[in-house]
């Protein structure tokens, strides 16, 4: 789960001092460490529950991303973009989901700029049948694991982090 | 990047009200979505930078997880544990990999419980030079963000979740 390395000392050591990036103090990385496996973790352990409903975890955010969208459809580049997946791999994805029954892949008449992925009724019902499980999911493993002063701390810190990454990865 | 539905007035007020699992408040929800949000957009960038170094950010914790451990080998099924992939994708990873002549998959002699990978000299040399550009990486799209306070703020909020999703994955 660590990707700083522990060799800081002979690596550090061995670049010239103006290229030098002070590694992470004991500090910084224990929380690199509870950051990275509490991400990994709870979205294995979301995943794993999602399970008996026949759903992997990025199935239920497109589900969840389509029935937001206008007409419950999305061009399949920014549903790519939407949920950070390559065309390729959400191509994948799409395919099996069809064979499902929980979205149609169709062109849009007179657009002409690719396809859309639409949400079928089967998908609807689908994702409101799951989503208080995934909910109930969610609170028991993260929300409602802080205190509520916690949660406005952790949303105060963590909200411009995401603003950053948005913007790095829009100039992409 | 919601996995929460916004469907959430239809669908609670069609369950009995036993079952029912308070939804997300506002507060609530854009913390969640603040910290998919960095989880997800933070591993795209950090995968991003070491691109130019020929590595997924999966090669790079492997690399690190095996340095770190005794004689820089570790048994499949435990790397597989460690960085909380199925073996069969670890498998396919690995196998790639040993192409670059990063890790070498080897018989244990007198060890029946099966192949370990090992860390390669080259290897051992490519984590070491990667090593500081990703530490950059880190400070300069994360730890740099937060104020000290904020670190241990952080820090205290995740680690009992951290150890708890811990021993709900070790419980399964």
């Amino acid at each position: 789960m660590d990707t700083q390395a522990t060799v800081a000392a002979d690596v550090s050591s061995s670049r010239p001092a103006e290229e030098e990036t002070p590694w992470l103090s004991a500090r910084e990385q224990r929380l690199w460490r509870a950051h990275l496996e509490v991400s990994r973790l709870l979205e294995y352990q979301l995943g794993r529950e999602l399970q008996p409903h026949n759903l992997a975890i990025n199935d239920y955010e497109i589900l969840v991303v389509l029935s937001e969208s206008p007409e419950r459809r999305m061009r399949m580049t920014d549903l790519a973009t939407a949920t950070l997946q390559s065309k390729s791999r959400l191509s994948h994805q799409i395919t099996r989901m069809e064979t499902a029954g929980l979205v149609l892949r169709q062109e849009c008449p007179g657009d002409r700029r690719g396809l859309y992925a639409h949400l079928t009724e089967h998908g609807w019902q689908t994702m409101q049948q799951v989503a208080p499980d995934h909910v109930r999911s969610v609170r028991h493993h993260f929300i409602d694991r802080f205190t509520p002063e916690q949660i406005d701390a952790m949303y105060q810190a963590l909200a411009p982090i995401a603003e950053h990454l948005r913007g790095v990865r829009g100039r992409a």
